[in-house]
């Protein structure tokens, strides 16, 4: 059976009824549940506890990372994460504190305040300032940019990469566009994986503006949740042999590797970009935690020994998004021409994408039986889905049992906005 | 025997050839030293390897600190930094990252580029922003008053604080002033601590500026050399008492308590200022690295646990003030019309006055026979020290025997420049 348009009227509202009353059996149950954030789950966490143990040795090349100073960060850091974001030498790496949306605020500072090398004047003194924002996208960069001002045009998140043709169209003409937000790998929330061919073109397309920069944020480029191990080529590579060796900002952390709270994070970039990083962060910091960068490499050690650690994450999270999975397709089947979802092989999210104007309402209903969804719009900038149709889901932190009510809260609620749709 | 003008100038010559040999001695020994920066020395980063013992408990308050999340801090680590910057509630309080400096860094640069609740526009939109600095003052401060141009304004610093009645008139007087840079006890680099009645008129005084602050960068309240815990009192409540609530922010770090790279920062204000912090920033990162909040509150409990902790460096620390201040009455002795020093009973800091002119040379004289001093002239804003008379002594980082050494060939190298100077 297919809840759609053609039912008639009366079948429609009976249907609708039936849904209501499933739904006020959910609010009774009085849930307190969830799923708003990427925040990995307990028995995740206890994956790391043996890094604390990585107490023997804090000397790094002869330095005592206890002391002050070495603002790059430590050097068998720097090498660990060269790895991890695919360039070359460690003098392309800056490895920094908790937090690499720190490091993307930064970049923008910088911008904003004191322009990069190639800037004609600091961003704060343009004009107008945009940055493209494939979209659904991440919330956090978002509110980034928002938070300088920097005006935000959405562009669509294809299946393979943002849509190029616009991309391509709007850097080369417009010189106020300075930046473009991408997740390259297990996209948040979409799950995609940009192509080769689009890693290629984000890096050899003319920028009017000389001082565009691409903020490539990899932060689930270890994140695997089946075999195959998917990767873009190396975007800051890809950059200097298109004959842009400053266009790109690659970052990562090990925020959902290790600990959300006390990971590391850095950034890769070309040897002249580090080092600008470097001199202008200067006034605000001696430097980052190199103790806790050292642990790290003491407990991750090199890239086999992040797969290697990876693997158990996947162990916890793989049933997790299969249970998700599971019950969207055997809830929403008989809505196939106005729901769908992406199967995504990485990351932390599922997007689920329903009939217009019905995430809002979906979100609401949930809310109100106790189940804490993203904000619909969310994914997009200034929280503004033109659709209403994009929920995200994130099914990290809910245990298996809590994830099937509230995925099933969820299907209900979506069937219930989408029937009111239907039904007028 | 008077090293003076009134020497004849053949005596003069003689003595200045003389100390010219014992230099040459110096440099044969090839010497590699560093009395640059206030660095904890080995032993003392030995002192708080415990702290890393600290990882049976990551809970607080029912927060997992491993997870993401609690921008504020922890609130246990919020109510240890409430006793250490004197004010009541942990409301008043964030606990930050590794580094007080990017703290005050970020404030600066939230006055610059959104302003506070009581700016008439972003300090970026205003036509001329002043910080008052009292001088000798922290190098560091003035990196960050200048990176964002900033001009900054030198006011003497007295035994026992800034001349307030500068301070009050130029404050009163000019709109474009919005901060001074304090460092209240043990000053950088002098060591002397600002008396009850300059610290209540800094809190009082009307300024012309709405939006004037007080950056109290407490760094070395814990920091005591003597029997005689120096201590103001709150700048905090000085300010709310005096109807001025939000004017000041103190801040601190336990980066000369635990580990210079990886301790925990700190600021407190009033809770309306916090509460403006943690909205401000949470564009910018999720959290600060809340499980090294919580090793950090395991490891020193309370503010006698801090004490007793302090005591262990005072005992690494005093003979390296008393082997410097020794020598430098020994060997200084006969310059008493014009060198003169401080004796500090807190703080990482020695403060050496030359005869005028004579600093940038003694500092020469020091690097070329092997001994690092820091810049002369980098205790004064944009490095300029107008009499060219101030040398800041660190201690802390050489072992005795180094520091012995160093000590002598400064002293030997300020005779000579002196002697240059007389004898003209």
């Amino acid at each position: 059976m297919k809840y759609n348009q053609s039912m008639k009227q009366e079948e429609q509202l009976r249907t609708l009824e039936e849904l209501r009353q499933a739904y006020e059996g959910y609010k009774q149950q009085k849930l307190s549940l969830d799923m708003s954030r990427g925040k990995p789950c307990t028995e995740q966490l206890e994956l790391s506890m043996g890094l604390l143990e990585c107490n023997d040795n804090y000397m790094d090349q002869g330095i005592d990372v206890r002391n002050y100073g070495v603002l790059p960060g430590i050097p068998s850091a720097r090498r660990l994460f060269a790895s991890v974001l695919q360039v070359s030498s460690e003098e392309q790496v800056l490895v920094g504190g908790n937090s690499s949306l720190s490091l993307m605020y930064y970049l923008v500072d910088l911008g904003w305040r004191k322009g990069y090398p190639e800037s004609p004047r600091p961003w704060s003194q343009e004009e107008k300032v945009k940055f493209l924002c494939p979209v659904p996208g991440y919330d956090r960069h978002f509110a980034i940019t928002e938070d300088f001002g920097i005006e935000m045009i959405p562009i669509p998140l294809l299946e393979d990469g943002p849509d190029m043709e616009q991309v391509e169209r709007m850097v080369q003409e417009d010189s106020s566009i300075k930046g473009i937000w991408c997740v390259p790998v297990y996209s948040n929330p979409d799950g995609r994986v940009y192509s080769e061919d689009m890693t290629l073109r984000l890096a050899k397309m003319q920028a009017a503006a000389p001082d565009f920069k691409i903020i490539w944020d990899n932060a689930y480029c270890v994140h695997h949740l089946s075999d195959t191990q998917h990767a873009t080529p190396s975007i800051v590579e890809a950059c200097a042999d298109a004959g842009h060796p400053n266009r790109a900002f690659a970052l990562t952390s090990t925020s959902k590797v290790t600990f959300p709270g006390a990971g590391v994070a850095a950034v890769a970039s070309s040897a002249e970009n580090i080092r600008y990083l470097i001199a202008r962060m200067n006034p605000m910091t001696i430097s980052y935690d190199k103790m806790n960068q050292m642990r790290h490499v003491a407990y991750l050690k090199d890239m086999d020994g992040i797969r290697e650690h990876m693997k158990k994450h996947r162990e916890i999270l793989w049933p997790k998004f299969q249970c998700v999975l599971n019950i969207l397709k055997e809830e929403l089947a008989a809505f196939e021409e106005d729901a769908h979802w992406t199967n995504p092989e990485g990351g932390y999210f599922i997007s689920l994408f329903l009939m217009d104007g019905c995430a809002k309402r979906t979100v609401q209903l949930c809310a109100e039986a106790g189940v804490t969804l993203t904000p619909a719009g969310a994914a997009f900038p200034y929280g503004n889905d033109p659709k209403d149709s994009h929920i995200r889901i994130a099914p990290s932190y809910p245990s298996l049992q809590e994830l099937e009510t509230a995925t099933k809260l969820l299907c209900l609620c979506a069937k219930i906005a989408m029937m009111e749709k239907i039904a007028g």
